[in-house]
């Protein structure tokens, strides 16, 4: 009998009619599914309703956003050990990600692991939510001769290296905000970028918010507790 | 009778199967559909098999590369008068775009031109062709507080500004290289950046190539012949 393959799948930005083709095959030829949960919701699991989950072998996974390098590498040991054993059963598995896998995923990183230790692994791309915030807000975001860059902006506010990154040229796509997006928005005053900015939030989802240049001012405390599912794009 | 929608529609980068469940159905309900074709290629028209393409009217477009403002504006112009037409006879009209439309996208120009002569356009988002290249690759771009910079390369090395943006921290995505790619190659050797870096050709097509380090100065004529749709991915 030959080894499972683990696939790392992007389902895109969360609306089920936003994953490929391919996507959509390979979830259903997987017997086994894990799928990122937060508090807050199972966005990615949603986001496959196309696939009748309810048929699968589905695993809930959840990592601690603020483990400790040593708790964080033990959480993914753990997972991959539950993979493998799938895997040596002959079982395809697939782990689900929000947006594209190729970017800051779980599901990633989780495939490195397991393919380090002798299995196949896949990477399925998929849309970006940052694709699909500039679409929801009819944005295109770059002319020709400009450079995009994505930014990872809690850790960027942490390490002190926003401002400089959003003084760069080009766009910027801010991503990751969580709970600094409070922090973000009165730096971007500061810097004279609100009105070049737009916040999409659960881009694709039926509760979708489109917040745009001085309507950023004006932002809920719902709003913020919402922002993990958001992009920021800021024009130059 | 209501007028027709213009749909600027991401097909992914080139395989049929990495179109989105949205981008097809949209597809399949639009009569007319717009397709870039070059010298070389009909890929976007290629990717879009699974919808029949024989059943609907179809429109090719091209731009030229090299045109100056004025003739460009003159380009896009006879290319929206094209449309309207359809539009005010109620047809919905696609354009296609390769990769995902809110980047470098002709579609979206078009959408924006057309939407200001007062008709409805919708952006459909898809695949970036860099996420499928670092997906065929098995490579994650970013760990979580790494910064992804897109860079339209050849317009970067013309300005003399793709050196400094080489030297950013985070990963680099250079894409447009088109035949600049033999001189950015010398350039990534003098900054010592060939040991980290990828290049993925026609990723998700059935002549894909790789090449990987050392494997870049060893490239053929051919090679370099087919860099427009190359992606290069450098890690930092």
């Amino acid at each position: 009998m030959s080894y499972g393959t683990f696939y790392a799948v992007s389902t895109g930005p969360g609306n089920p009619e936003l994953l490929t083709l391919q996507a959509l095959r390979i979830l259903r030829n997987c017997e086994v599914i894990l799928y990122p949960e937060t508090e807050k919701n199972t966005i990615a699991l949603d986001s496959v309703s196309e696939i009748n989950p309810a048929q699968k072998t589905l695993i809930s996974c959840s990592f601690s956003m603020t483990a400790s390098k040593e708790q964080s590498a033990s959480e993914y040991k753990t997972l991959a050990e539950k993979c493998t054993g799938f895997l040596k059963s002959g079982k395809d598995v697939a782990m689900l990600s929000i947006g594209d896998v190729s970017l800051w995923s779980t599901a990633a990183r989780a495939a490195e692991i397991i393919n380090k230790t002798g299995f196949e692994v896949k990477f399925v791309s998929g849309v970006n939510s940052f694709s699909e915030a500039a679409c929801e807000a009819a944005l295109s975001l770059c002319q020709k001769d400009e450079k995009l860059t994505i930014i990872p902006a809690d850790a960027y506010l942490i390490e002190e290296k926003l401002e400089s990154a959003l003084k760069e040229e080009g766009t910027k796509i801010l991503m990751k905000m969580g709970k600094k997006l409070k922090e973000i928005i009165p730096l971007m005053q500061k810097l004279n970028l609100i009105q070049n900015a737009v916040l999409v939030q659960k881009a694709s989802l039926s509760d979708q918010k489109i917040f745009r240049a001085e309507e950023l001012l004006k932002m809920t405390e719902e709003d913020f507790e919402n922002a993990y599912l958001s992009v920021m794009i800021v024009k130059s």
